[in-house]
């Protein structure tokens, strides 16, 4: 690392910690086989690079090394891949989008449990999965007191860091110190003495702009310059464009109908091409004042921002493009008036989000004509990413929508089934489904209504006469939710 | 009505007021075809009783006439049974239990659809479900303010009073006026207005004693007698019994591993023979100090304030047996000091669950292998009750328990299952399994090893062998969560 003593007395300053300063070889061999470790980073924002590489490297020459990982969401390839190919991972925890780990876990070498992302922290402090040996922290500078100023997301660090026995602080260069005060440090206490989380407006400040540490637990620094993995952006299609569309034509209804004020509630969006064809279409909303309350904050918001219509953002992580994060870190000192993140704990807190009356969008594998929802496992068996904080910001929004597309593989697979062959969100939870043809409103309605509403406006006009049909006869035999749990899951109903 | 001077002046205390105390047959004639009707009631316990028979024979007598009807959870027979008979609900929410209702849920002639009961007042506030023309509220007392002292349950009355056009109070002379005092009424602002809700305490008042309404909203008041349909206790049986004890042994182990202190957190059970044998079992925990915070009341909360093993109960309905409810009234202003009845909205709210750290223990229909729940659906198709407040708590919880029998119909069918043939929690939400041949500890597994625990903890010693077979099938399919979905629901494996 080529590290200068300016770098070294402004990122570490406590000058008794720099004797802690070791390359990534020597902090990797704080890792024993067994461990319990917690990382930061959620999506591939601010976690740890260096040593994960350097710990891969100790396993890849032979050493028996496996490890119970756990980490805000998912990481970047250093991380989660590196380790997964080195089979250096036995247990994960509590989401991942990595290609090599996502297989390891599907073909059971990897130990995965899909969590809520609100619910980890606090389950970790009751000691519910046992201990946490160690912590590994990118951060962009440590405290005079050994405090932490974490980098690109917050995610379940402040609570690794709290629960760990040693923590290793990876330093990252490449992350400016400027941002430094864009976060909300904030630990609830635990039942019986939990007090109400003060938060009520988005912008709202709790908390300590870095993670309590201490000098004490510092057992290694290491820099590191490997930025986060970036990605651009993902292109924003047809599909996911009329589904946008109908997702605004519905917000526009529910201000018309004076059930949303005109500058709408917090928003909450996932990730990808739909949800960056919701945030783009916003671009257009007749008002300014709009507010996110969110777990990642993407280009869409710095877009928002800049047309002037977005007020605040809260998050817990920033998942900026390349290009995104120039324009980030070229403006940091305006945007960060104007953003902060939180701990997941408090971003999916369900709590705050009744509280501030958040309007969640998440995205679906499939939907089924009863409004239950699929978001994690393809074809019922095989984990895509997990849950993540869906859960937490469906069952407590304001206004619940879930987004699907119609089909999938090019029409080939419908998407609105009669039976979820997984079911994450229960018809209890889902408001509204969208899909590019239209949008089924389930507020109020029964399951036999639901269905009609499902099949008309949201399947895929060539799906509609076979789930009409299997409606028809299923209605025959009866029941408040009718099925024909012998055909229910039958590549007739679902493909052509 | 044989009411006396003396029961009007200090049942209505409002002289002007009295000019409006009717029939119920005159009540009755305020609602008209088409109404959205919000009565008050949870469980058979404190709902209006005379005006609705009132509305049943108007029915019978051939007047067209079919309400929407709104309660807190389910009522009793002269409010859910009668007008059913009668054909005068279309539209119910958001729970039952009555066995006319049921049946005309599940033959598709009452549209009905089952909330979480924690959301069902916001949004109706929300203006989800359109307006609210009538709320029938049961009380025992009108003050000089044209405020209601509700009776045995809160329930969704007080959003149901703020809402409704009119209000028509039936002042049940049965329920003593010592009840006055008892109940908390706090309804939050509705977003992006809401504060925290400042309960940190089970045994915390931040309301009013009475629902707010005013003498303006009051279009009638009917004089009642007949009773709350009390029914006697459930009897424990051997099996719950077992269930009991092995819910028991883990708190003691939770205790004993510290991750629970000795007096636990405040319990939340349902109702019925499993959860009497659960409270039951408490009269034998070792240490005093315990906490109730639940949604219904029953005679083994007096057992353990009698017992001097808890300190405080707060639910949002009492539902005593008869003998319960005399031990009750006959030393009411005790047990008044140590009980409080809150709105659903508040007694199952997400904010205040997670906050005090609630141990949630819920009884399923069936659970399969991988800890999926079904909570409401016989047969996947056929409504049983509802999900009731088991999301609010479950989800919410500190620790989330599911009991349920390994098998139903005198051991004809197994209640553990490859694959639950309805969903009402996910895997997310269920941290144990108590069946009565064990406990299924699920935290920190992945699926795979959640389905060895749950068939070879809580699986009835019969089906084991067909669990396993089907378990080892689907593992050489491969998947994070192996499943054979033709073969998930197939009745060879669920029953002999």
């Amino acid at each position: 690392m080529g590290e200068s003593s300016c770098d070294v007395e402004s990122r570490v300053r406590n000058a008794s910690l720099r004797s802690r300063i070791m390359s990534p070889q020597e902090a990797a061999k704080i890792v024993k086989d067994g461990m319990c470790v917690g990382c930061s980073g959620f999506t591939p924002s601010g976690y740890p690079k260096a040593v994960p590489l350097a710990i891969a490297e100790r396993v890849r020459k032979g050493e028996r090394l496996q490890i119970t990982l756990w980490t805000g969401a998912s990481v970047g390839p250093e991380l989660d891949g590196e380790l997964t190919e080195a089979g250096a991972i036995r247990r994960r925890f509590p989401y991942q989008t990595e290609e090599r780990i996502r297989k390891a876990i599907n073909d059971g070498r990897v130990s995965f449990q899909d969590l809520h992302l609100s619910m980890t922290a606090q389950n970790m402090r009751y000691g519910f999965y046992g201990n946490m040996d160690l912590a590994i922290v990118e951060a962009v500078a440590i405290t005079e007191e050994g405090h932490l100023i974490p980098s690109t997301s917050v995610g379940n660090s402040p609570t690794f860091v709290k629960q760990a026995k040693e923590v290793i602080v990876e330093v990252n260069l490449t992350q400016p110190l400027e941002l430094e005060g864009l976060h909300d440090i904030y630990i609830p206490d635990d039942p019986p003495s939990r007090k109400p989380i003060p938060i009520v407006k988005v912008s709202d400040r709790v908390g300590t702009p870095y993670i309590e540490c201490g000098t004490d637990k510092i057992a290694a620094i290491v820099f590191c310059d490997i930025p986060d993995k970036q990605r651009p952006l993902s292109s924003i299609d047809e599909t996911s464009r009329r589904m946008a569309q109908n997702l605004l034509d519905l917000l526009d209804l529910e201000v018309k109908a004076a059930r949303l004020p005109k500058e709408l509630l917090p928003l909450q969006s996932g990730v990808g091409s739909v949800a960056n064809a919701v945030m783009a279409g916003l671009m257009e909303w007749p008002t300014d004042g709009l507010l996110v309350y969110t777990e990642v904050i993407q280009d869409s918001v710095l877009d928002l921002f800049d047309a002037g219509k977005l007020d605040f953002a809260s998050g817990t992580s920033f998942t900026p493009s390349p290009q995104g994060a120039q324009r980030l870190y070229s403006n940091l000192t305006e945007y960060r008036k104007k953003v902060l993140l939180r701990p997941q704990e408090i971003s999916n807190h369900p709590e705050i989000i009744r509280r501030l009356g958040v309007i969640s969008m998440n995205t679906a594998i499939e939907v089924d004509i009863y409004g239950h929802v699929n978001s994690t496992m393809v074809s019922g068996t095989h984990m895509m990413n997990g849950i993540g904080g869906s859960g937490d910001f469906a069952r407590n929004a304001y206004l619940s929508i879930f987004l699907c597309p119609s089909t999938a593989k090019g029409g080939a697979v419908s998407r609105v089934v009669p039976f979820c062959c997984h079911v994450d969100h229960t018809e209890h939870d889902v408001d509204v489904v969208v899909t590019e043809y239209g949008v089924a409103d389930l507020r109020g309605l029964s399951p036999r209504e639901r269905a009609r509403q499902i099949v008309e406006k949201c399947a895929h006009p060539d799906y509609r006469p076979l789930l009409e049909d299997y409606m028809r006869k299923a209605e025959s035999e009866g029941g408040h939710e009718p099925h024909l749990l012998d055909e229910c899951f039958s590549k007739r109903l679902r493909e052509r």
